[in-house]
């Protein structure tokens, strides 16, 4: 496996050639899990400005000793330099950019608002300097995980779907939705996670029908289908897990509702594999709700992609949708999570975390049971 | 006490003259706080076009339901329209402009992205509609708080600073930071609170002495000093709140540091009033500090506005710093927290959360312990 030092310097190179590709002299990176990917560094502000030449670091105060470490962790990167921040951060990159001496400039304009660019562009008139928008060029490099990128998820993975039978556990009748989720974030923790990986969801009875719902006070009663979806971020990497389970016996149009959902997600997993799209994963699950007359129930895409962040590409999304199109690849990791919601009965669903293989996919959260009992691992 | 709906039609007649003076005909206002602000609708995604003639509230499916009903409970904001997203919501927010037939429209620069303002300037040429960057036009309305927001301010602090003795119990020897980080959420939600603030802080020994530690695996050790900093949202209005406890006997230099900066915040505190300049404010706990030769140890502002975000207006920071020269008024409410950070000693950060009165101001979070002893209420 290569070491991590290694690994920034293959990224770096990788994206050096998109610069040149792109006819930038230099890319200004804002945008933090891309800041993340390209030095290791973790924080809640910081830059960095990359050209051929030089690897520029610009964090404040704070971060300064993190800063060095990670300096000193990539001796591969030799031109890697840490900048202190005076003033601003947009006065530093200012300054930066200046000395670097550089005329096309990219700056990431999906995450770059409209104040700093312009105060960044005024401050630059007469230097020469001349800010290009640009998009989703880390972003690119982000969307194949290395096998570094890979072990991390096994292991993130492995954790989260050994959390599911205590998680399940705190599923019990007479309890409020808030209390569960509190559970679920306390097993979270013990898992070993550094964080959530966002809110949890814990969606019982009529709840379960809205795909956004927030935990309320509502207490679980006896036959409430109960959706529980949760996540952990582990060394930076986000993964993510839906079950649906009911506490005690579930009604028939429950259990039917779980079926078709189980029905729709194995189909779609069986779907992927180098080669093929996006949307024919998301059509593969739309198939089989059809036959249950489903369709119109599932309102959301089949799944997103995990990395730094908990949503990134590649979208699992319907044929026309933005970025469906895309051509899945060995080293893609994402959720399947198809689901169904029918208003006044209650909503399932069901996802996992699935990478990419030569032949196909291996699912990283396997081991997590399925079944629609809230304490039983039957499928 | 008003009722909701008149609190709306407060802010958008206070917003209608602030588009007025701006000589603008509209804001396009993107910003989710300043959405919720106005209409009362908390979601992840959406907008609101606001002119003297119309509030349009875009919202894509998923809050459709909850829109509509925000709109039939403002029956004062007769000109309210929900407009449902098709395509996109930039499309809708092109459809709706053109519709409008507005000629200057308002752009939150601070929050609208380059690759936004980009597409929709495209999208808009020959319309007739122009986009304006602006800032700060809803966020100077939220810098003062209604009746409304205060009263629910002190419920939330309330709640909080009877977690605090349960949040201290959590801290004991041999625990490590990680696990007291997860009972402290756990306190949160039993306390009543929707969600956590932030994630908690929960730093321990050297990890103390840095402003922001995640909590890690150390475990808590004897004499440790013990930093805990957390926060709920209530009814989506943010409270904060830190203490710094030791676990056993503390060291002189431990009893040192607490008693500085306990000294520092109520000589903050005690400067608080209408007419008073933030920075005063913070002056007030430098100067303290400087008297126990801790000057260089306090990096950080004395505080922060709270709000409908954690991080608002008013910023109480150092004469000369971004906004801290606003003269405080009634009816703004924001954190006192000086700390100090001694490398290879510990920290010590002390925090609150007060409202400006008429004459001084009201600490909300005054029944929350103060004392050092992590099982003792002394101070």
């Amino acid at each position: 496996m290569s070491s991590p030092a290694d690994t920034h310097s293959v990224r770096y190179e990788a994206l050096c050639k998109e610069i040149d590709a792109s006819k930038l002299d230099a890319l200004l990176v804002t945008h933090l899990p891309n800041l993340t990917y390209l030095t290791g560094l973790r924080s809640s502000a910081g830059a960095v400005l990359v050209s051929a030449s030089v690897v520029r670091l610009i964090v404040d105060s704070r971060y300064l000793t993190v800063a060095k470490g990670v300096a000193e962790s990539h001796p591969s990167l030799r031109s890697l330099e840490v900048v202190l921040v005076g003033q601003s951060y947009d006065e530093e990159i200012y300054r930066e950019l200046v000395k670097l001496g550089v005329a096309r400039v990219g700056i990431e304009a999906a995450h770059f608002t409209v104040q700093r660019w312009d105060w960044l562009v005024k401050r630059l008139a007469g230097t020469g300097v001349t800010l290009m928008p640009v998009e989703g060029v880390v972003e690119d490099l982000r969307l194949l995980k290395d096998r570094t990128e890979v072990e991390r998820f096994r292991t993130a993975a492995a954790l989260l779907a050994g959390a599911v039978e205590p998680v399940l556990r705190a599923v019990r009748s007479g309890r409020s939705e808030r209390e569960i989720a509190a559970d679920v974030e306390m097993q979270l923790a013990s898992a070993g996670f550094d964080d959530r990986a966002f809110p949890t969801i814990v969606a019982s009875g009529p709840n379960s029908a809205l795909p956004h719902a927030q935990p309320s006070r509502r207490c679980v009663e006896c036959s409430d289908l109960v959706l529980v979806d949760f996540g952990g971020i582990y060394e930076g990497y986000h993964v993510d897990l839906s079950r649906t389970v009911c506490v005690g016996e579930p009604t028939d149009e429950g259990r039917r509702l779980h079926e078709a959902v189980l029905a729709a997600q194995t189909a779609a997993i069986e779907t992927v594999r180098p080669g093929v799209r996006a949307s024919e994963v998301d059509s593969a699950a739309r198939a089989i709700l059809a036959r249950y007359d489903l369709a119109e129930a599932f309102g959301h895409s089949t799944g997103h992609g995990l990395g730094l962040e908990i949503h990134e590409a590649p979208r699992i999304g319907r044929v026309g949708e933005p970025g469906a199109d895309v051509v899945l690849q060995e080293g893609m990791v994402f959720t399947i999570e198809p689901g169904v919601y029918v208003p006044g009965v209650g909503g399932v669903r069901i996802e996992d975390d699935v990478v990419v293989t030569p032949n196909g996919c291996d699912v990283l959260t396997a081991d997590a049971p399925r079944g629609l009992a809230a304490d039983s691992d039957s499928t």
